[in-house]
């Protein structure tokens, strides 16, 4: 499993073009992507993160992290994923940062996802869907979320996001509409962001093996 | 003004029943209406808070404010405006307190609103719209709402909201389909909160005067 996120990640790096800023997302997949970044860095110009624990990573290697603020839109955003259907819409949160990354692949031109084979699925849903949650809303959201979609929502207790506030997984669900989905629970007051990526899925998806094989 | 925002705080008491918990707003209005519960105090079981300035107001009065994660849903909630037009649709957020009071207005089975005269109009948008945004999307969320709406954000500098964010405030509107545009705002990653109350709107508007006039 770590050797096709490692082909993943690395393959990535030829969507990078000299003088760049680069979006960078976050996770164990995404980690071999800052790492070949690393071996290229005097080629770009910086990387916008959409984590503390990216952020981290990135200045290790010796590349700038910018603030989005200040950059515009990006060319190019690089982010893994938790589920990837037929249409390159995504499942993404299981690492807690849904909300920047949601952020940066909105700011992008093009969103390429890094993924191993096991994330590949016709359906999504069967892994649980993150939802980030004001704290004071959480039960709240948890209430309109079982009625709205039948799933069941589960506290991540201990979780507090880089925005300070908690996490709602949404278990037992078969999202045959997300675009929907998505839209729907946005409109729940407290709700900051939901782990689906339909409105804006991902442009290219990289699903890591000997070769990489790239979906356009 | 003051004297008839505090006649509309003072017959919201009207709707307090024995034994309930009451959701309260936040502003100058709200004010009044605290001190007014203050009075009745030994009736209620105490108060959930849509902010640490209400919060404040309302322990000074000794009445308890507790946790709306575990109070479940609430009878009532009062609230102040900063617009309100004829179909008791608001725009809330002058004191930045607007994600927090969409929460309790939603967990809340009546929302009694409480104006002066002054907060009524026949389309909303004259009072610049209030949006809560993830700091990092701030200039992406207003180039956002630049192109779908045709106001102009401007970031309300050095107002951080009691979630750690940031407030922009869209000028120029004239707001004449507030649900589509308030579920079209909630669709923008970064957008945690827009202060049309549409979607969700007042039950009941009491504009102060000599009489107040209570609208249903």
């Amino acid at each position: 499993m770590s050797e096709a996120k490692r082909l993943a990640g690395e393959k990535a790096i030829e969507f990078v073009e000299d003088g760049m800023i680069v979006g960078v997302g976050t996770g164990s997949t995404v980690a071999y992507f800052i790492d070949a970044l690393g071996r290229v860095k005097d080629r770009i110009k910086g990387a916008v993160s959409s984590s503390e624990q990216s952020t981290a990573r990135l200045k290790q290697h010796g590349i700038e992290v910018l603030d989005l603020n200040h950059t515009g839109t990006l060319s190019l955003y690089v982010d893994g994923a938790d589920e990837c259907d037929p249409h390159k819409r995504l499942i993404k949160g299981g690492g807690a940062a849904l909300t920047r990354e949601k952020i940066i692949a909105e700011a992008s031109k093009q969103f390429v996802c890094i993924v191993d084979p096991s994330k590949q699925v016709p359906v999504l849903g069967k892994f649980p869907l993150p939802v980030e949650v004001i704290p004071m809303a959480r039960s709240l959201v948890a209430r309109e979320i079982l009625a709205l979609t039948g799933g069941q929502p589960v506290w991540r207790d201990g979780t507090v996001t880089d925005n300070g506030n908690v996490i709602l997984d949404i278990h037992n669900l078969s999202i045959t509409d997300p675009v929907a989905m998505e839209r729907e629970i946005n409109q729940i007051p407290g709700v900051v962001s939901v782990g689906l990526f339909a409105r804006r899925p991902a442009d290219i998806v990289i699903v890591g093996g000997e070769p990489p094989v790239v979906l356009r």
